[in-house]
């Protein structure tokens, strides 16, 4: 099974607790970001605001243990299974999906 | 909370099993498939591939109903929870993530 990066070189990665399985937050990675977060079991993503490689807690200490990692049948899209520190979101909430639409 | 649309005019859309929790897959939905995804308690995306709303199960008869709509903190991802008729992969499997990377 093979990666399919789009035409930025990205892939989408949907980060799931892996205890609760609650939805945490969806971010975006390239080769770089997918070879460091195997290499070192924790989650890094590229940041496309900032043009940079991320590792997920490198300043709030909310690192992601990476406890399983899938890809979808079309090769474009990460399911990372973690085990979070803490807080997902930077707003402090558990998931970035705190909010739910009526 | 607002939507924010990509240069596109998508979201991404992840997709997770009300009942289990299991992340079924991830697709895309223009504001027009979030509208019809609203007013119709079913889901519908956007197809990047064949340029086309794609009511999700139209062929196969796997719909998929909404069961909770949660977007992100930055507005550019939605989480749908659903009550899946079937299969949510065109390959027969119950999810798109089957493929469990070593």
């Amino acid at each position: 099974m093979e990666f399919k990066f789009d035409d930025r070189g990205l892939l989408t990665a949907v980060v799931q607790d892996a205890t609760t399985n609650e939805v945490l937050m969806v971010a975006w990675m390239n080769a770089e970001a997918v070879r460091l977060t195997r290499q070192t079991g924790e989650v890094w993503f590229w940041s496309r605001s900032r043009n940079e490689l991320w590792r997920k807690g490198a300043t709030s200490g909310n690192i992601m243990r990476v406890h399983e990692l899938r890809l979808d049948c079309n090769g474009d899209t990460l399911l990372l299974k973690v085990d979070p520190a803490g807080p997902a979101c930077h707003t402090g909430e558990r998931s970035c999906f705190f909010n739910v639409l009526t």
